[in-house]
């Protein structure tokens, strides 16, 4: 079956999805994005996934390139026509749009709207249970992490550097030694006195939904839960140590750079949190509908 | 007549050149450009663009679409495609190309390659002596400004905030005080003990083609020069100051922020290094044929 993709108004076949040379992603990284990870055929948190797009795109001063509720129905159009009954990620990027080359905002042009699904295997417990290896190196991007923008050439650039390295990311350091987050992830530790610590939302990292519901989790079950940065030397001696994101989950770091995190398998606290997330992932596939 | 750009293999009718919606630098900034001059139908500095260009392709390991001479020929072909006799723009883009959207590099994919060409009014002297107002504000951009990444959202930030604040171009700040750059253009000064300023080569600036070129102009003209930071108020009682681009050229700076500079026309050594520039930019076209 063919792959279909929602471009600037069109469902166009995947190969055939295009943009034209001037629209201002493509030469200024002028446009913000979101992946929503679909279960069961059914989005999981669009809600706070359009809501901080809704975010991002005020932050760039870029208009909507239609209402939320028409956004909707044009990704459940892409869903649908992908045939997409279990697993998938909705990709969906706006840009500012078609304009002749100057950096200043052009005006009086519409908005650029892509959305793309990719099918994924049907969630696997056992597969996510398995830890990663990560690298630290330093955070060299610009100042306004906070807002999802297509900008990424400094995170594709430290992904790679960790798949150099032989590891699955890298968690990125600030110019005071401690971890902001990984290049498409954020980095979570239990700390050796058995606190669940992750570093505050700021303009420093991308405030990631999984995190959020995580963050919910852990309260409601309990946990000793705090928000603040953690340095590289914390994190080495850690008692647990997780990322989260749309497409990791919550998956268990089990070595930084050369040192091993616990006994090297995932943590009890990370084990729960999967688990909570993982039900919280599934069930919501069938509440949002 | 209609306008003609290529892109990847074919000439294409402008309004019909398009990338696909996963080419890298859509959606992760994954690329590098040039933008070089043309007068009198020829390229200005192409060498020094060309090798530039090898430079940031090196840094971010994108390979090469073709080797520098078929892309000369390619360009070649696009000035002469659009009838360009007098003044343009060439713009040339390389991605890494067109992959699944994953951060880390893809291998066994081509890199895209995208030329167009845009005509300009032949340059007049008389313009490029009008002063222009820039403000100043803080850098937040990336710390590898020396890569020229199509990574440019800060960059289109800061244009924007000085479009809104009626100045040109914005001059952004470091932490500690010093001048950077432009958004699209480096920053110059004379300062009051008559020294022409312009901060070194780093990974805090992109180094400009008319910033060299200028650099050896008044080094020839033996001016007394120094290549160091200046600070914004070393630059608010500076004697002269300016901004050097491709398509700025030289352009006299006479406000900063609320600070009228010098008696707020262009200045004496600002007026010679343009004089100088314009005839290196009218007779390089001709002679780099």
């Amino acid at each position: 079956m063919s792959r279909i993709a929602y471009v600037n108004g069109r469902y166009r076949l995947h190969a055939d999805a295009v943009v034209h040379v001037e629209d201002r992603g493509y030469q200024f990284a002028d446009g913000v994005y979101e992946v929503i990870a679909v279960q069961r055929g059914r989005m999981v948190d669009a809600e706070p996934h359009l809501s901080r797009l809704d975010r991002s795109l005020s932050a760039l001063r870029i208009p909507w390139p239609m209402s939320t509720r028409a956004l909707r129905v044009v990704i459940g159009e892409v869903i649908s026509r992908n045939r997409i009954v279990d697993s998938a990620l909705v990709y969906l990027q706006i840009t500012r749009g078609v304009a002749p080359r100057s950096h200043a905002f052009p005006s009086g042009i519409a908005s650029s709207l892509v959305v793309t699904a990719r099918r994924l295997p049907p969630f696997d417990r056992n597969a996510a249970r398995k830890g990663v290896a990560v690298i630290t190196i330093p955070d060299i991007r610009w100042k306004r992490c906070d807002i999802k923008s297509i900008s990424l050439l400094p995170n594709v650039l430290g992904k790679q550097q960790a798949i150099d390295a032989g590891a699955f990311d890298a968690w990125m350091i600030d110019s005071g030694g401690a971890v902001t987050e990984g290049t498409a992830s954020n980095a979570w530790i239990v700390s050796s006195a058995g606190e669940l610590v992750t570093r505050q939302a700021s303009n420093a990292i991308l405030n990631g939904i999984t995190r959020r519901v995580v963050l919910d989790i852990a309260a409601e079950q309990g946990c000793r839960l705090v928000e603040r940065p953690f340095t590289v030397s914390e994190a080495k001696s850690a008692a647990e140590a997780f990322l989260t994101s749309t497409t990791s989950v919550v998956k268990p770091v089990v070595r930084i750079d050369d040192t091993m995190i616990g006994d090297g398998k995932i943590g009890p606290l990370t084990e729960d949190l999967l688990d909570f997330y993982a039900g919280h992932m599934l069930a919501d596939g069938v509440r949002s509908a």
